[in-house]
């Protein structure tokens, strides 16, 4: 579909199930319905898989990285080859990080400043600038729907006083952000504050009233997934969300499992992103409706049945034993089978934690998940055949 | 599709430009239109490629590789799981190699006796034994739809006592395989003779004669493109053909290059596979109406216009810059849309042939195809960006 330019970005809740959310967003790109899952796109591509698939699993949006577009192929040459959605053949809405996540992860040297970062590029070395009005530029230049602002990821362990200065930086970044939006971004696209301040409940809450007073279209929550326990993610999650304002969107970054996303669906978070499915798609691990399948064990090889017979994706309907065997061949079409399998498989989730919060039945309708996925328990038998 | 027990395999010719012919092999699981190129699913898939879309590239039958099967995941496991149609998801006719030509070019160990072939397993450096009537059991198990016989494939170069004796072996395998065939096969499969002789005419004449006297469904030219040139590769197809009968098809294995299919063609070939499209298609080839491209190279990087502007296929409407942006980043995608954009370039090349072939017209066809090959000239350019 093509950009609608009179569509403005906006957010509207049509139901709650305690403190989750049903609801959606409408971006000129077409509706994101809420609560989402977005795909990783990373390097303008969901690994192993075209975009029509990654449409018909049931995505709405999907997220690209800037770190890695701005490294290659550069943001510029995208601009000048008519943007991301047409570089990619993917028409429907596409969220930016900042490229700070990875500025902290991947990249070799790196040095955090008040103007910005400097990093060396982990594919060649070179040096390059990330600044707060950068990052939009080159989210701008990709023509992101949705953008965010650049953070720096605090990682973790921190203490308080580390996570502190880290969030405030975090803070005056956001601001210009914001001010570079304003100068830069096209009507109806939309940019996100980021959330910090480690695992402490005042930092967390200092850094959400900080960027309500900025003012964004929508609030991620940045920094976690990065190390701690997952009862200290979830705290975290619901300390914050506790003073989001109600009427817009929040995105949970990097996470996760199917049960982080229900227990963070049920603490109020609307959007999540995570290479979960497509990693672990290359990595011989199934997502089913019965539980996690490790593709590699013997137990496959015979086995006739399909990959999820409660699933309605066509990767789900080849044989454990075919996959087994593709899998153990490295043959790339195992890849893209088992990705497809799990992009769909958290489309559904998505779709049928939307039901379940429609009726009011979210908290069954994880209980029944988390259920279903202990019953697997199905690790590396370590067997070959 | 279900397979049609009441059609058994036949071949009609309906046209000849020359001695090219234009022709359509029936058989209980649809029809071949010939010329036909048949895409290679070595190890139960073809590479990179869902079944869907290797159909949707106009595909009427695979090949897949009995050695690479019979190993891993073995025919009596294909067999218990419905056979291979089933295993890999394709409906359509499926054509077995006999695994001779594999245990040559691929095994470790192997020791030739009249008996049959021993050979150590590349993959686990087991032993194996296979004999002209295993080879036939194992493409029964498989379930192809056209088997071949086990034959020597006699290496390049090779005195004529050498090819001779070689030669001879495989046509006393070729009669215990019709044997076997005979006790084995279900109604509606299909039998070819391999012809052996290596670059020499009179054994060329001498195995094709005895391999009549047997009376086979069709007929393969086997021990080519070993490396002969290309002009005693074709020169070698002449003679063959001159000989085999015409009411049945003839099948040029693991050839090859655009040009060698149709020289091969223009000279009375019906039937191929190869290799090359989805092996260059890993390998950042591209075959197109425009020529080869290399789309590693530099010149690609800002080039907006798509892969083939004259193919059809949904592959070749990427732009090149996309392309290129993918291989360079090594992305799996890359190699998908590279080896489906190939595989259709093969399939509309034989439907364009075949529609030379019944307007009369082969010769300037093929003279158009070369002069647009040598157009792009397009080898790596060794420039990095």
């Amino acid at each position: 579909m093509q950009r609608d330019v009179r569509q403005s970005f906006s957010f509207a809740l049509t139901a709650r199930d305690g403190r989750a959310r049903l609801g959606a967003i409408a971006t000129p790109r077409g509706v994101i319905r809420t609560p989402a899952f977005m795909p990783v796109g990373t390097a303008a591509t969901v690994k192993a898989m075209l975009p029509e698939t990654v449409r018909s699993t049931g995505a709405d949006i999907i997220l690209a990285n800037t770190y890695h577009l701005m490294l290659r192929p550069g943001a510029e040459r995208i601009a000048k080859l008519g943007g991301l959605h047409r570089f990619m053949g993917w028409d429907g809405p596409i969220l930016t990080d900042s490229g700070g996540y990875q500025v902290m992860s991947l990249s070799k040297l790196r040095r955090i400043e008040e103007h910005g970062v400097t990093f060396q590029s982990h594919i060649d070395g070179a040096t390059h600038l990330l600044t707060p009005e950068r990052a939009i530029e080159v989210q701008c230049l990709l023509g992101a729907d949705i953008q965010v602002v650049l953070d720096e990821c605090t990682p973790f362990p921190a203490t308080s006083d580390e996570a502190k200065s880290s969030m405030e930086l975090s803070m005056r970044w956001a601001e210009r952000c914001k001010q570079a939006f304003q100068r830069m971004a096209a009507p109806g696209q939309a940019l996100f504050g980021i959330v910090q301040g480690s695992i402490y409940p005042n930092l967390r809450g200092e850094s959400a009233e900080a960027l309500k007073r900025i003012g964004f279209d929508g609030y991620a929550i940045g920094g976690l997934a990065v190390g701690e326990r997952q009862e200290a993610m979830l705290d975290t999650v619901a300390v914050t969300t506790a003073v989001l304002p109600e009427d817009q969107p929040r995105y949970l970054m990097g996470v996760g499992t199917p049960q982080d996303l229900l227990e963070a669906i049920a603490r109020g978070i609307d959007m999540f992103d995570c290479v979960m499915p497509t990693r672990s798609g290359r990595h011989c691990q199934a997502f089913t409706w019965g539980g996690r399948l490790n593709l590699r064990n013997a137990r496959y090889a015979d086995d006739p049945s399909p990959l999820d017979a409660e699933s309605a994706c066509p990767a789900a309907r080849y044989s454990r034993a075919y996959l087994h065997h593709l899998v153990k061949c490295g043959e790339t079409l195992g890849a893209m089978l088992l990705s497809w399998a799990n992009v769909q498989f958290y489309q559904e989730l998505m779709a049928r934690t939307r039901e379940a919060i429609a009726r009011g039945e979210l908290a069954a309708f994880a209980e029944d998940v988390t259920r279903r996925d202990r019953a697997s328990n199905d690790t590396d038998d370590g067997d070959e055949t």
